[in-house]
């Protein structure tokens, strides 16, 4: 049997999630696996009377967490530049650290991985919650070469669109819905608009890639754009709207983008509805797994974070950094081929769909399936909505830069990606 | 960097795609992992000029790839006897092994992993293909007690369900269609009785609920008595069939069964199709993850065992043998309790549903839904479908037994158990 003494950073969600699971489960993970959980420290800004320690020494000074009583450190107080220097601290004080911290993996992980004492550094809680899919790509995948990595990553957006496409909400009140359940923050830009998503990318797209992490080579969109019709209108022709990080390993270099994407409707990815996530893997030996489950949470981050915990109480060998080999070539998000949806609204003229197809097709773009309608009574104005082949993306702009001069177009045009799956 | 050097017992998919593998990713994988994979020895029955054996020495003695150059061995030669002894063999002198043969480790795997000589035995590729769901279960959810563990873990009762329902095909169209396809033996009844998911079935419920491996325990059914009249009215009440593994831990025991059974239909699980596979698993702390993916097959079969490999060669210590501590309590089918859907084919007369709800009702069995349909022109026989509440199986065989001597009723009852996930 072997004893690991915990100091643990923070007191939220998560932490609280740590030490119900060790209180409750200690005995079958020591049976399990060898390795007896015990709290030694405890740190977080303010005490909370009310949270059962487990024994665990409490203090405000995270620096107490790097006495000789702790063997590993959890840093689970999230936000980026002091939890950043904190692990940093702790692994040059010797300690292994597992943290839950999206942020700080995707932009300072490659340094703290790399850290010049070697100690390890895991962080499987930071990515999709109890899924496992960092030890997936790392370990059950490890032979395959992988082509593309699909996933619904951040559970407000999930949460959004789903609530906009079964219950038909407009963006606003799915947002103030999920604000109301607690899925969404009062600022919930980090959500909505892709950031969070883009940290979890930026940490798969390495992982699968055998490349450093790189942040800032992502293409970023959120999902205020997305509107009731394009959901109808997706639906129409077989899709649902999902947000979506996706990284893929081409002949070019590797994409790595995040956005609101068509996914057709009759694969697994596209049900996965709620705050759920899902992360599809495609590998060259494998084919097509999916992994899906509760993106966040306390208890299911917990449950992430404990299996890094165990792991590196087994010796897990597997907590090497991302290569660093060579420069990696990302490519641009104009030279990204795609199919696009568009959605162009019109005065309802003879021709003009004909006009749209003619700027289409003058920038090599043709169209794969397309909706017209009759205008609603009293309605001039219609939309025209089209698929168009894969194509890259800078085609599209040039073509619909083209397409929003013609005097028949009204207000702006929606563009999506579509998924290929 | 560590040299493995592999000697494999077989030369049939699953070992051909472990040739390819290495020979295609050798370099990524010793990059990744630190493990340099190379072929010694492969043996067979038969040579097989075509496939390339990566320089490995060929013979079709079995107890050659107990060679001094060899550090590994891979069993792949499938069956039961012949393997079981093999692996025994093997691990007696000094080889840790890997396997596929879920038959084998189902059956036999108790004691080939308590083996005298501590020798690692692994078989990730046993269960469910290139999904990871062992590893899922012995480390991601390490820290979880497990609720319950529902897999479709049979590819070939998947394919022949879905295509029914898909295209209304009867079973004997579709078993067609699947042996057509490779998907199903000349002789299926291995898949189509349920035999092959209960050897799955049979190592997940020992791993979950750490207990031996019990095959014996198992309540097994397989598909051939579903017809597209239950797909179509389990579809009427919102679910769809599919073939599953359940094994679940109650306060009375350990329940593990393998059978058709209703799917809510909009869950994740409901819409796997064709002929692959998923798993769910409900942790108290995790949540529910689902795990899906290629569930046979060559290469994705492959993928697995090469994890497995790898893992061994980094010194993963999670290769411990299920716990044999104490006795487990099964229950056997009659204690089970579930919803159970009924379709009672009877004379249409006046009064006759309200007889077999009486019927039901004096056993304690209460109608949660129900179907009744008109007749169709020219015939006096018509099904009456009925969800029952959450009752013991026990009083369903009672009151279906007295419902089946009602004089209006004809033909055979058909009861297919519901799902809760």
């Amino acid at each position: 049997m072997k004893d690991i003494r915990l100091g643990i950073a923070g007191l939220g969600t998560v932490a609280q999630g740590v030490l119900e699971i060790i209180g409750r489960n200690q005995a079958l993970i020591a049976q399990r696996s060898g390795v007896r959980l015990s709290v030694s420290r405890v740190s977080s800004r303010t005490a909370k009377e009310e949270i059962d320690l487990l024994g665990g020494r409490f203090s405000t000074r995270l620096e107490d967490l790097l006495a000789d009583d702790v063997d590993m450190v959890l840093e689970l107080i999230g936000g980026e530049s002091v939890a950043a220097e904190f692990i940093a601290h702790a692994l040059a004080a010797g300690k292994p650290v597992v943290t839950a911290n999206k942020a700080v993996i995707a932009r300072h992980g490659n340094q703290l991985l790399n850290n010049n004492d070697h100690m390890p550094l895991k962080f499987e809680a930071a990515v999709a919650g109890a899924i496992p899919i960092i030890q997936a790509i790392q370990h059950a995948l490890v032979v395959n070469q992988f082509q593309q990595v699909v996933g619904i990553i951040n559970g407000t957006c999930n949460f959004i669109l789903t609530a906009m496409e079964e219950q038909g909400q407009t963006f606003t009140d799915a947002l103030s819905e999920a604000q109301a359940l607690g899925y969404a923050e009062a600022e919930p830009g980090f959500d909505i608009d892709g950031i969070d998503a883009a940290h979890k990318l930026t940490i798969l797209t390495g992982l699968a890639f055998d490349t450093p992490f790189d942040f800032e080579a992502l293409h970023v969109e959120g999902i205020t754009g997305i509107t009731a019709d394009d959901i109808r209108f997706a639906q129409e022709l077989g899709y649902k709207i999902k947000h979506v990080g996706i990284a893929r390993c081409t002949a070019d270099g590797i994409e790595a983008r995040v956005h609101p994407a068509l996914v057709p409707a009759d694969r697994l990815l596209a049900n996965v509805n709620g705050v759920a996530n899902a992360v599809v893997v495609d590998g060259d030996a494998s084919g097509q797994t999916l992994f899906s489950g509760p993106g966040a949470g306390g208890s299911a981050t917990a449950s992430a974070v404990l299996a890094d915990v165990v792991a590196l109480g087994v010796n897990d060998a597997f907590s090497a950094p991302p290569q660093a080999a060579g420069e990696s070539r990302f490519l641009s998000i104009a030279q990204v081929r795609c199919v696009h949806y568009v959605r162009i609204q019109v005065q309802d003229e003879p021709g003009v769909f004909a006009q749209v197809a003619n700027a289409l097709s003058s920038h090599g773009i043709s169209i794969e399936a397309a909706i017209q309608k009759e205008p609603a009574d009293g309605q001039s104005i219609v939309p025209i909505v089209i698929l168009t082949q894969n194509v890259a993306e800078a085609a599209v702009d040039a073509a619909l830069e083209e397409v929003s001069k013609l005097p028949q177009v009204v207000g702006d045009i929606a563009r999506i990606r579509v998924v290929s799956l």
